[in-house]
């Protein structure tokens, strides 16, 4: 394999780990790594940290500068250099520099396409234009704290109550602005069942956020200037006065590149790949959230906007671009996110998944304490378990509340992976210390209750 | 089943569980637990932070009084009540009145042993005698606070450095004692592989306590009026002046009553008990620390001296003496410990265990980071991962270091529960928020560095 040229577009989870991955296993490797934007090898998570002021300068988001990569990896990364054409029979992939426009080629022996999601978009009178934002990009954020360090920032509106406008939303609050969230459907993080998700809206509310569900956006208003001046939200005729936009409806995976060049995309719209994260062009890769993943619970082909299975898969797709055949499982979409004072994860199928997958499901929901109550009263989180009604197997588990309870949720992703059965998982030896846990810990108090129901 | 009588012999985590679980299953049931002690359903492993002044009153680590319990439970509790025979043809259990000594007898339909562990005490002169103490019961809790409430102690002395010496260490230590440590092995916490023990033992020495390994009590030596003066350790002649000592050289399977009633022991010097929990004797059950499990890796029949096995097992056993036929899978010896300012925790099988049980392992051991660093830096922990060399599967998992680390081992002993190959659990889809984890959960890491290996 020396000397072979390694490729890899997009330099984020996926990309950068592969990149690394490749390099590290094969250092005669010639690996280079192309991203659109102004940065590589950042963590988009933290952009809601930076903005409440919990992480003090966007550089420290950044994990690598070009300048380190090249010095301490050996990678070479081009910034501000947008793939518009892969060539699977000329072996490379045409680009253009986002900032001149001039083009360029690399040739690649193998390529890895990491173009990882872009936020949605809603048809919105007014959405395009200065004050509305997204957070796919680091630039997304210096953009948003150069509006919010103007000054001129008081009233925000949330539009979307997924993840990162939770998350967002809570940012802002931490900074003095008065947020509304408005979220289409019946509740906010429909990552949720919907008995779970209140819990997060309450906290919200409690918080001071004005929460309007089932209301859906209609127009942005903007001032003769082009600013915006109000998020006007059906139905009625309610105007929410704003300064500032923050749009969260969802994400999709960035394919036109792919698709465009004659990648084959899977059921869910994502780029198909096997096991090893090829694509249908042999030596072409995806990996990230571009790419599509098995789903360890329904085996159905999904795409997960998440940076840990995004990572996973490029760790996987660097060690095939160095020439191994490793391959990666799949994925069950566990996750966790942090409003105000309370912690919500999920891992599995929730309700709704599980029902569109065709099961038959019972749950349980208890409230549980996560400490001993002498020791810290706070650790307490609701939680709840689903299986699938014939064969007991666990489905899915929500945890919200304490943090102690929310990082809870690994416990039940690996029960869940392992396809234990809810009798089995409701056995499981786990360690007690009165400052650490709880003589029954809740998850097995939630399981022995489904347990009844089975 | 109605009207039959379930007698429980063992009022604490294996006996009150199942006391509760087969009246709460069938309430015509007439339940009654006897304990030898003055105190039934107390949680033991609260003692330490009740010395440490952390729980102001030790009523606080008593779930239930006799009182509560008829109340609330319709359980008959009966406390100073010795067993002193069990008949299973007579279908009876005589005991004696630990105070007065009067005999009484106690008719039974279905009977379950839960006599839990003792402390070993080791053969040292001078070891009988006051100021001088173990833990196994409230009381012991009770007569250590008055010493240290008379104002008499400044200075302690812990023999064996297991989990509750280590505790008990911290909390003299809070209370402002000078505290040394003495223990035979080469190193405190056995149950760590030496390599993660050093990290507890750095703590404790950090934090003010004098350890010292490879040294044996010799002599309790005391003064005129019988009240301890001082330890003497070998080898050499070196005497430590003490006011209190403290002996936790491991703990035992309290099994007198039922080898002398005919209850079979198995091979692990605990009652031997099949998945049912029941005993060679029909109708008579054992579980807690005093019965036999299946190490759910090894497969040998081990006893676990953990409050959280004994409660899982009481569970079972309930069910069981209500009439049921439910199983116990077994236990894998998770736990948890604080030591100062770090805790530990293990689960599965450590190096000598593995070697032990006949498997060539390979390790790997990595420092971790639990939370985002501009979260949360201090969330750091050690963390060592064991598997078997031929099989590829994941034997064990040690953490030493964060809370936020230390309780990730309930993910390990999840993944090791089933069966899972390092390739497998090094893939598990872990949640990740900046406040709740990192990218790459610690465990995963090291699962990727011991993938190496294999």
């Amino acid at each position: 394999m020396s000397g072979e040229r390694v490729l890899v577009i997009g330099g984020n989870a996926a990309g950068m780990t592969a990149a690394s991955r490749a390099k590290r296993l094969d250092p005669s490797l010639n690996v280079t790594v192309l991203d659109a934007g102004r940065y590589v090898a950042y963590s988009i998570c933290g952009v809601p940290y930076f903005l409440a002021g919990l992480v003090p300068k966007l550089s420290e988001l950044q994990l690598f500068t070009p300048d380190r990569l090249m010095n301490e990896r050996g990678i070479e990364a081009r910034t501000s250099c947008r793939a518009v054409e892969i060539s699977a029979s000329r072996r490379d992939v045409r680009t253009v520099d986002s900032i001149t426009g001039a083009p360029a080629a690399f040739r690649f022996d193998r390529l890895l396409v990491a173009t990882g999601y872009r936020p949605k978009r809603p048809e919105i009178e007014g959405l395009d234009g200065p004050d509305v934002f997204t957070a796919s990009r680091l630039d997304d954020a210096e953009e948003m704290e150069k509006k919010l360090a103007s000054g001129s920032c008081s009233r925000a509106v949330i539009v979307g109550g997924g993840y990162v406008g939770l998350e967002l939303a809570d940012a802002l609050l931490s900074r003095g602005l008065e947020v509304t969230l408005v979220e289409a459907s019946s509740q906010v993080m429909s990552a949720l069942d919907p008995d779970m998700a209140t819990s997060v809206s309450q906290e919200l509310e409690r918080g001071g956020v004005r929460v309007l569900t089932g209301r859906r956006v209609r127009r942005i208003a903007r001032t003769a200037s082009g600013g915006v001046e109000a998020v006007e939200v059906g139905p009625g005729s309610l105007r929410l006065p704003a300064d500032l936009v923050f749009v969260d409806v969802g994400v999709e995976p960035s394919v036109e590149l792919a698709r465009s060049s004659g990648i084959a995309l899977g059921a869910s719209g994502a780029i198909a790949v096997d096991a090893h994260l090829e694509t249908n062009l042999p030596g072409i890769f995806a990996a990230g959230n571009c790419a599509e993943t098995r789903h360890l619970v329904s085996g159905a082909p999904t795409s997960f906007p998440l940076g840990t299975v995004a990572a996973k898969q490029g760790r996987v797709a660097g060690e095939n671009l160095a020439g191994g055949r490793s391959r990666f499982a799949g994925a069950i979409g566990t996750s966790i996110v942090k409003v105000l004072g309370v912690m919500a994860a999920r891992t599995g199928l929730n309700r709704t998944e599980a029902a569109a997958a065709g099961y038959q499901t019972v749950e349980s929901v208890i409230d549980g304490r996560f400490r001993a109550s002498y020791f810290d009263p706070g650790a307490k989180a609701r939680v709840k378990v689903l299986a699938c009604r014939s064969s007991g197997r666990l489905l899915g588990a929500q945890i919200v509340g304490s943090e102690e309870g929310a990082v809870s949720i690994d416990v039940a992703a690996t029960a869940i992976t392992a396809g234990m059965s809810v009798a089995d998982a409701s056995q499981l030896d786990l360690g007690y210390a009165p400052p650490a846990g709880a003589l029954w810990h809740p998850l097995l108090i939630a399981l022995n209750t489904l347990a009844r129901e089975l």
